[in-house]
């Protein structure tokens, strides 16, 4: 692809930058470990991460006012307590801290090497469904180098809508075809190209761990297909 | 003062950390020595820049919807044409050039070191009156540290309105009382002040040139006093 008319780039952050699963199983771990509760912290995660997206819809759909994505991970946390019978045992504070897990996410290996090398070369924001407030939490606690933090909370809407890409695009002060949307996922992506935006796809196949069936391989004529966000880099000159 | 409670840091951008009038005066000779026309590069910057808090106010008021601030420096441009007698010596390609040099500030000789120092311990963010689009093509320009830009495009306001640094804050993930506004302003930390924040003066005694007048001391009762933004950082052990 042709990329000389590329100025930035946006950036799906769960799973494409950040190891969400590896993250909250870890501090589930260590919430309940010294509360002598037995807990399969992967299956935990998994199961909270699993509401993820019913739990916007609602918003997507209009039928809810837009609400920080805090907000939904703490009622998708009550829902999946009760699934694994710990609803009693877990108090409101408790709640608030755990709900804390997913501001404490460990970047992949290559990401801040890779995103360094882009932010010489362009300009970098994320195009995230957190609020601004976890994205900086979750920059600060990995050291990742954002010129800024776009998405949900600047379009008050959740991706996939066109609004949150195109209000993404439009924040950085560039057009949508000067902009390149990066994930890891092929419907974010999907949507992002519909919205007139370039595309990259990078190769996370252990984000939802070793047994993961999604999104194992690009699906759709993106303009760049990575391996990590270094090798982006490399492919993109940057 | 105690500032221990302190966790972020929101900083007015025009004037605190960038030299505006500086950087127009540069671009406005850039732009008209080569075109043979003599014009008072410093005057002309200082008029432009008179017309900011006016232009604002309708938008304060309510009587005009929320524009971002490219907009407004673009039509007081077309009242400091006129004044200047240039008006149908600036076409319209012109003008837009002439637009962009509110994108290549200098930072002041201290900014980027105190930012940087002020960033290992608290996340800092823009509290300014320019937009996303703006405040990135400064740091970009700059090679400002953000960990956010904030301000009047998340606030759809415009300082010194009250909601401009309260949404700032919340934007950040903190109370009002865990953010210190820093400003070379009193007005701007009045304001800031009056909505819950701590507060930071920055001396620029020469933000409006050799002969400016105003803000050259804090006439009010801010937590800090620096005489720029390493000593600012160096107060806050940072």
């Amino acid at each position: 692809m042709e990329n000389g008319t590329v100025k930035g780039m946006l950036f799906d952050v769960f799973g494409t930058v950040v190891d969400w699963r590896r993250g909250i199983a870890r501090d589930v771990a260590a919430y309940f470990a010294p509360r002598d509760l037995a807990v399969d912290a992967d299956a935990f995660a998994d199961a909270w991460r699993a509401q993820y997206q019913p739990s916007m819809e609602k918003v997507r759909e209009g039928a809810r006012g837009y609400v920080p994505l805090e907000i939904l991970h703490l009622e998708n946390l009550e829902v999946t307590l009760d699934a694994f019978d710990l609803s009693g045992k877990v108090d409101e504070a408790g709640r608030t801290e755990l709900n804390k897990a997913w501001n404490r996410l460990p970047p992949w290996p290559d990401s801040v090497a890779g995103l360094t090398s882009l932010k010489a070369r362009y300009a970098i924001a994320t195009c995230s469904n957190g609020s601004i407030a976890l994205m900086l939490a979750l920059a600060r606690y990995g050291g990742l180098p954002w010129d800024a933090l776009l998405g949900a909370e600047i379009a008050q809407s959740y991706k996939p809508m066109p609004g949150v890409y195109l209000a993404s695009a439009a924040a950085m002060g560039f057009a949508p075809g000067e902009v390149m949307m990066v994930a890891a996922h092929n419907d974010d992506l999907d949507a992002a190209q519909s919205a007139g935006l370039r595309t990259a796809f990078v190769h996370r196949p252990t984000e939802h761990g070793p047994e993961q069936a999604t999104d194992l391989e690009p699906t759709g004529a993106w303009d760049f297909v990575a391996n990590d966000l270094v090798d982006l880099a490399r492919q993109l000159d940057a």
